[in-house]
């Protein structure tokens, strides 16, 4: 399993028989966001992509350029596309650059995709643009394609929540460059995360609504939705962890010869 | 507050006042989706058009006509688009018709607009479609103009769940055709529930990814997501009362001479 | 006969398996669109829906919920885009829904779909519509398929245009919120129809040709188009059935087996 | 008035002088569709170039090049879609080509702008291309812009009709490739017509509804779907003369000083 | 090979039976664009049109209607799109007007299509444009298709360059309405040239960068990137034969029987 | 000058305070495409990633996130969208993604981009996503902005080629993985060249024109267009300081206070 892992680094021949032996495909999905005064703006890319490596190792696949871009940030959910800082781009677009790549990656005879994301905004793109690249293939023609979709937060289990909120888990919803994300960074980035610099003006408290064009001003100014005290590299170790773990047992249930 | 309420039944110079005098717009948005073998596909459009009815009567506010295909229905929220009986349109698609309903309101002046949501899939698409006319009109230009979105199950009290599920709460996520909806359709349209029909297959367990193109057997045959044990036009009647009451304190903040 | 006929009123196994029987689908296509001061905005697809209700009710069919939103309208045939009260969406727009409705029904094995158009200026975006459809499906996967397109106009007999006008028919160019419109939905909904807010301002003379983005000030400031004097519920009953009549008769001609 | 017209042929210098001027600029709307065995495919547009030549000539206007792929054609208005030899190009792509060229007008400084028509499937993309180009250029800013639309068969008077047809008029409907196009193209390029190869399998009886993907049989297979009997070159001088004169008093009235 | 070679001046009966024996289908591919003060905004669509009939006549081809309108001008190409004159149609119209033709095209058996291009800026949509009829037609429906892309300047032999620049070609990139487009036109069309008003102002001096909205000030006043002087009749005759000759060699190779 | 230079790398406020105070934003733009048997896919955004990121070093300009899947591959400049390895996406896609990040960097105030590309195919999409993006933005608002388009290649001088080169400059157009690209991969990533795997089966000779869909058999089988023979890592820094360098220039010229 010392085979190396990101796609980008090989050269053509290699690429070539490592998908031809069925090595699953990691796509990484980010974004260029606000994450606090404390943390980088890249965060949302860091993540998904450390986690796809570490189980590209053990499962023996590759990992592909990320996306960098993400779609448009909320305000209950990142901060809201507004916030200095964030990049944003548009649901449509960020739907065609994934049915983009997974046609073409099928047109190369890759059979096993594993989408890794890291920015909630792209859930739904990301769902949209599969199946728009399902239509443009023909749905019986992609009946060799496997495409699973993951979340790296989806993969934490509850037992390592309780052990990193032993206070009570305040729930994923409110986790934007929070505890969970900051640990993990502290984990895998120090040198990108700067406690001294966070401010404890949260956490943020909704309305159970959205408003446009002008939204409520209920995004701490800060930036960070709940808390980032209590964060700890160690604690991000568990939960990069979990996210490989969670990840490498997708990826063998589902690919048994993988 | 005895005016009409149904955008459609006015003639257009009563059209015309209403929207002049700053009538909120209310735009129930749904879906024809399966919702188990006990109730009527068109059950995610009944239900917030009539509560955007109950609202728009307390508010002096106008019901658009609704929409009545939604984004492609997710196994985990509300079957999956194969199921039989759903009828899916894109995201794209969605998103346009937001928009441009959106702005031809705007061109004619509208300076109120409620979406109520009344299917999970259609909060993304939604978010663009709004985000789309913002950019078509222009941020500028559109700064006379604010868009409130509701999904209305956000607008359900705490109190209300508990006296509904007084065994717990399983989640909004698996509330998909099961007691929640079920009970308010027994308020409204009890000819669209036969509870004689209702299987008790679930509730649904489902992996923490999605498969494409074949998802997961995860999702009971009877497109029920969690139960509809317990369901009762009585319970309906509660949670209507909260979806309405939830608007219109919601309108009255917003529009506060509405 | 006695099934229900409206699509959205079953649960799923009702539906899947009246389509799998081959019952006809049909799709209505309205407006929301002034139609003069005398009647309501939604006049475009009361007319479309229950034409395709009754006729379902006599070929087994079902009706699937209507759209309500109608492609731009144009001065001389009903008003303009401009006109308060209208809301327009695009023919993009217009077609990429009735794409994706077909495109989907396709997909659940559905193979008799009956448009009943209620508005003008749907003609040519549901014209492009299907054609989009049948390129996304395929022309051979396509080949099981049958779509009609009825604009329900046409059914009119002119032996029945001789009753109603006997004075001499203006032309269907003019009829929009006129006689025929009119006395239908008195037929039909006699309370969206209030005859002492007609005003005579008609008929409407048109300059051969259209101009943008300033039209020509030729639309009655009504927005009747031709005259609403002579309308009444049983000259409306007579058009309501041919129209019936003309629809069952093409779907015995082409789904012989319905 | 003996200034040059066709704007292709010009310098720019010379474009540039006559647009800044306020010459009218006439586009022609055409297509490549099949008109009988008697009569070139390029009929479409060969007849709305030469009218708006004849036109430009007396008002000091240009003739812009012409579009010569028309929207998808249609059995009961010029055979079909899958005639031999027609080709056909979707109407969201003459849209965006209608919309682009007059947005690219308006940016330098045309201000008066006559589409001539020659094909009949092409009157709503070409509305909806204006409409796209009035969104993009900005509601407010195009007010400086007048767009005419002219069908050329809508120039032609009663008068005229009543003597090309004295045995009465079959109307506009069934006129594709038949007398009153077969004069004109008689007159203008006789080269390009062969009468002794029309077929008079006509006219077309049309049912009142359309069928797809496979229309019915009703197109006569000539593809004439009127008569072509009757056709003189004679006649379409007169036809001519009307359309020449409907624009030139179109273009004296909408621009004045034109 | 008397036969006649313009697509649209045929009957249907004739296009057919051509397009099913083989015969090669020319697309010139063009633009509206200045070409200095001397010479006429239609250059880039009177050359492909010229050198595809001198070519089709040689080897049993059909030249269809060429494109007028051209992707956006680039100052280093052709003087930018803000140039006086110039009309612009952007990227993807472009590429959808090549997609639809190409589908259609096929839709009727055409099985040898041959794009001339004569305006450098359309060189990537069209490319862009046959890849997307390629995934639209299906890539295994599309075997059976070839389509070759031609630039006309490509087909200029050096020996010829060498004698119509005895002191040495400067290139293509500044060739730009300069000898070789305008010997050309001097041989083909005369009195579109007016070598008197030819402005000596270049050559045009790039910078080695691209600046947007305001491109730097390096496009000569004439709009002549290179020199026009040394145009002559004769040259133009030597550089047309090659072209023509080009694309003779080209069919004869590619199409065997052609 | 020893401030962070990688946006990502940022918290917002930093990000914020740097666009704010003019820093250049540069904007790599590259593709995954084979590169030779001896170099790796990602070759396209390595290079221009780095050379960014000297340049903003010395202006103080910072360097966002690069996107790494370029529009379509061709046969004669980087072996065809069909050479195993290469992910192509459509030009369309690739527009929108720089159509997008110009709106958002406009929104947020950015006012000077400089796109620095990688891949020759990038070119004429990045010139369109940045038309697009003006048109969205307003031609009037987007006064205040300034963007430049940099091909690193172009920034090479003559002088440099020739020492690169003793034996003469094969031309731009075949340097695709030839000694220009591994000289400069072997200066940053030497780890990611394998001059073992060379294969000299080059230079590629190319027909004067394209074949669509199966391009000819021109592109050697290695991917190497031209040579890889004399790449070294010391010509490579000669290569990338004439490309910092040059890039240096441009931007001292266009934005003096920068």
């Amino acid at each position: 399993m010392s085979q190396p892992v990101l796609y980008s680094e090989l050269p053509w021949p290699e690429a070539e028989r490592r998908v031809r032996e069925g090595a699953p495909l990691f796509l990484p999905l980010g974004a260029t966001e606000q994450h606090g005064r404390h943390m980088a703006l890249g965060t949302d890319l860091v993540l998904p992509t450390a986690i796809a490596v570490r189980a590209a190792r053990r499962v023996g696949g590759l990992v592909l350029p990320g996306i960098a871009y993400g779609n448009r940030s909320q305000p209950k959910t990142g901060g809201g596309p507004a916030f200095p800082g964030t990049i944003n781009i548009t649901a449509n677009t960020f739907s065609l650059i994934v049915r983009d790549i997974i046609c073409d990656l099928h047109r190369q005879k890759a059979r096993r995709i594993v989408t890794v994301n890291g920015h909630y905004e792209n859930v739904w793109p990301t769902i949209e643009g599969i199946e728009l690249a399902l239509d443009a293939i023909g749905r019986d023609k992609a009946r060799d394609l496997t495409i699973l979709r993951v979340d790296h937060w989806d993969m934490i289990r509850k037992e390592t929540l309780e052990r990193v909120f032993p206070d009570g888990y305040p729930g994923i919803e409110l986790e934007h460059a929070s505890v969970l994300e900051t640990s993990m960074m502290l984990a895998l980035r120090p040198e990108l995360v700067d406690l001294t610099q966070a401010v404890h003006d949260g956490p943020a408290s909704f309305l159970p609504y959205d408003r446009y064009p002008e939204p409520p001003a209920e995004v701490p100014a800060s930036g960070v939705l709940s808390l980032t005290e209590g964060s700890a590299a160690e604690k991000g170790e568990w939960l990069l962890k979990d996210c490989e773990d969670g990840i490498v047992n997708i990826v063998n249930r589902e690919f048994p010869s993988g």
